[in-house]
């Protein structure tokens, strides 16, 4: 299929990358809904490693079921869905070819209560026995143990892309070294944004950014430069400029199940500050798989308008 | 081309590396506006990472996207840009040969308040595919955690030099074993490219070190050897004796955004003393771009003037 | 530097390769007289591997001493200078930086009466310790050792693409399969150049076409499309757009030393048909040294004028 | 050469070593004005790194070149020269082959206030490649960490007896688990050779033993047996017999620079005891360079007396 | 010990090797009583593989004890002693560090009338174990399988390298593509020692070459050029030149056992022609022990005249 002009704008930011790593990038912004448009509506489910089944599954049943979610992602027309090795496996034969998949590499259980660090429990090699387009990594700028996360995403990354794989970082400030607000702060993420970009990743995740300013540094730099960063608009509008000039992909997650209004209210304010997209889970396999479906295509249609 | 006495000079002091090796160092000697003359001025651009997008570039928008960096440098006629995985894999393909480049193969964000320490963020091999000359790497003495990074570095030395790259070492005194003002004390500032240079680096950064000085004992080796420390230029000169009696390069960062002509005068003492030249970041990329050029050229010129 | 925007076009040709193999291309396009012209002109000196000295030497002592060849080179203002490993180590260290270096990874002797096929001579890790741009490798179509000289290079060429070199390889029609006049058939050096790029090759290297043409097959469709072959230029530019529409660099050999006015007139032909420059070595080292300069010179001059 | 039937002696003592291991060995045996003798005398220089170059070389300015301690070894007819990484590569083209070097293995700084620890900051690898016959490493019984070095040393250790190296330990007892006196207590003296020969050390260097006995329980025994410990010949032929009864070499270290006289008086004491050789470092290069031959060769005078 | 000013020449000629090859070169030069001329008198005793124990040692019993050997070389004062694997592990620990040894890595039997291809009988960890300054390695330029050979003889090159050994090459022209007058013609010679040095060696050793002219190209260019090659010091010098300019050492065999003033005239015209020296093995291990240190003896000391 010829490409868009979009899609081949954003594919010239990556020419450093082989041919192979630029494939999958195309892959996932020319698939679904929203393809080349230079969109991206993903359907992540690592929740059950992260909280727990009955966490995340408890309220709707069914989505226990590893299919539910590959049919889910597929129904709604996302461009990719993201999972743990497990859940990937358990239906990446059915599905074989019929949507993007993204391996989440490490993964962080609840069950301690230890300086945040997740562990590493899939391969790049599995990534591509399954199929996958990426692999996904977190890190959690912010732990006493960041470096430890960084330095494993290092060796991953440059096995990834030797394979010809695409990399996705989920950059969450976490840990000792942030207060609690400090977490979603807007210079934070940006912050986590960045550091995501010069470890090497192609597509990278942040939550919302709220308008609290953690360091004082960054106050003073933000009231001299006049940088308006009232509203969520504005403060995602800085993000995508603090990844690269807006030469990388950022995309934001939705956080905790909300009201539906309150979850499009958010996406429109994305939308509006240029994000390129979104993370959508727990709105969405926490629904009945009609109302999730529902959900995930208005999302979709608020990113399609542009 | 053929070589000015003074490179060649230089590159007798690196006898026992491999040819690969020497022509990197001599890539470096024989570009830009420095060419020949056996000085450096280097742009380096870490502090997205060290300090986070905010600060470093929030005062000039341009500067979040990495083009702008390599344009810096070329336009200024520099002899080398440095800087991490991510900033320079999204210019790489694009300015291809246009400017040696430099990987910092290890950073450190300001998120966490733990003992300072870099994590390895990128590698040899991706120097290699990224067409650098050389890779860079911190080091903290005085930090509890310094000989992790010495042993890191070794391993990383070993193969860069193995694979014809040459070896930069950033050394910034830090950490629980010095005062705040030790960290720029003229005695640690020389022990610290001392170290660097003992590790095997081929070039050596370090700040421009004061009249302060640390350690009891050096302060008794001073005294009774007289050795004259009450300037900048006498600093700098014994810090590149420091260097193996001045068969290392050493060159010296700008530290923190001033004015322009506090920045001329401390180049012009740096040039007095000896130095090799200069990493200007900050000064550089925190100006609008033509003034941020003029700058540099301005400080090209006072080493050109030997 | 900033470059040029024929040598921009001729590296777009090469997005595929890691912007380590597009920096390597870039210097040999950057380098000496033809600098930025997208033209080059390489000294290699391989005869004493592949006839023997006293042929190769005999007739101008000094040209047994390795150096003679790096200045040889030099002092022409050629691109490049490529040799077996040997020659190479003789100068790399003294030399280092000032040229780019070509290591012929094989060689073929002329002691033996056997089927054509030379012996791997030397090594990727040896290119990256001499600090070569390049790796060299010749095949002979038509011999009954082909597939083993194309296996063996389809390994070189991935290992050097993986660590950042350029490939240039010499394709020389001979053996078993075709006639004397065959090797130099218009239609066979167009496929043996093909056969070169097929295999991944940068830069080819072949001899200046006759009008003979071998296949019988070739001979219809040339009567049928009526393509114009009488002339060299028409033949050189048959040869260039067999090399991928004109898409990769295809340069010339001057084969056995002859006259000057004889050696000029072939080069004036290349040039007329859009060669992108001649790899000059009998020619050249057969000559004293002031003669070879002269006549580098006079080369480099006529494609220069473009 | 043919051996003297003392060095073939001490050969027989490292019978189980490879014959590549005891030609290094033997090469130590067979350097300088020694050779021969059984005896040794080395020039280490490590203390740019262990204490900084102004404590080390501030009072001797020209000691800043790493030059002149390659040629201060040669000039005094050293049997060796011990030093770290950055050192041994500043001079060992210029000087290959010249004497033997040691490659000091492992280094501590003295910026930090943390439990001693040495870094490792060069490979058996560097070792060959820079032609040395031996590595150096130091351990520090006594320190919380000792294990760490002692594991690290045993995986060296295996390396460099596998590639043909000898393994000279520094055994210098320091840390938490011992009081200032004890550093250089004869039984914490002989314990610190004896672990070092126990790791499989082929040559071991300890400091000078005091009178002072640290453990109460060696105490008891030396009453016990009367072990005359009262002079330091006593106390230096203990530690030769705790060196495995004499079959293992075992050198002193000259410690802070002093007067020649007491310099002098302490070599004939160990002499006397049946030391083997000294390791001499700032009591040589502290001095200007002919004064610090002429102790050299004073000392080397004594051993050579037997 | 310093070096003379032949010593340190030789050695600027492999300024591209690492020191530690720089040095095992040197160790061959600095020892015996040859020790800084520049020149070499190698015992080689690898004809117990290559003609078996009979032929070799028949005539003279003893020698079919390894240990006669080291002792020969050794009571001859010669620079080496090289043999197969057998030959140096039967004596290496009893002889360590009491003279050079050179492991003769591949051999040929005469048991088997296929075209000539030596096996390879040991490897370059055995060199390293065994104490060895070099390996040693045959080429039959002019075999069917000199491919192979040359193939093989690059691995252990870049091997032997990379861990700090010299590399000698003996280069016999011999097989199915010369006559046998041509294997010792002198432009078959001046070529096989060319194809050596190309391969890398440092150290090349062929036969004394006759004035048969086996090519009828090289005659013309001899003709043409007017080199004179009538008596055997201007072959030699004509070899000497073929290696390089005379920038690679190149040292000549003796052939068989024949009587001694036959043998010292040879000599007496090698050196007159500028050889670096001889390899002498059968004229030496097939006489009787004092017999033949004095042979040896007379051949150092013509070499030793210069």
């Amino acid at each position: 299929m010829s490409f868009t002009e979009r899609v081949k704008r954003i594919l010239s930011w990556y020419a450093s990358e082989s041919p192979g790593t630029q494939t999958q990038i195309a892959r996932l912004l020319t698939t679904g809904e929203l393809a080349g448009t230079g969109k991206l509506v993903i359907l992540p489910v690592d929740q059950g490693f992260e909280h727990g089944p009955l966490r995340s599954f408890g309220t709707n049943m069914p989505a226990h079921d590893p299919l539910y979610h590959f049919k889910l992602a597929l129904d709604a027309k996302c461009n990719a869905y993201a999972a743990p090795l497990g859940f990937l496996e358990a239906g990446a034969a059915e599905f074989a070819g019929q949507i993007p998949l993204i391996l989440k590499l490490n993964n962080s259980d609840t069950l301690s209560k230890v300086e945040p660090c997740s562990a590493v429990t899939g391969s790049v090699d599995d990534a591509l026995r399954l199929g996958c387009v990426a692999i996904g990594y977190t890190i959690y700028p912010g732990s006493e143990l960041r470096n430890r996360m960084y330095e494993d995403l290092r060796e991953l990354t440059l096995e990834a892309k030797a394979k010809g794989l695409a990399v996705i970082v989920w950059s969450y400030p976490r840990g000792s070294g942030l207060s609690k607000d400090g977490e979603t702060a807007v210079d934070i993420a940006a912050y986590a944004a960045q550091i995501a970009c010069q470890l090497g990743a192609h597509i990278v995740k942040i939550k919302p950014p709220t308008a609290h300013v953690e360091q004082a540094e960054a106050k003073k730099v933000i009231e001299k430069a006049k940088i308006p960063l009232a509203t969520l608009p504005e403060r995602v509008r800085y993000c995508v400029q603090a990844c690269f000039g807006g030469r990388r992909i950022v995309i934001f997650s939705g956080g905790a199940a909300k009201g539906t209004e309150e979850v499009l209210q958010e996406i429109r304010d994305l939308n509006a500050g240029g994000a390129f997209g979104s993370i959508v889970g727990r709105n969405a396999f926490q629904r009945p798989h009609d109302e999730g479906v529902a959900l995930l295509k208005q999302i979709i249609g608020i990113y399609k308008q542009g």
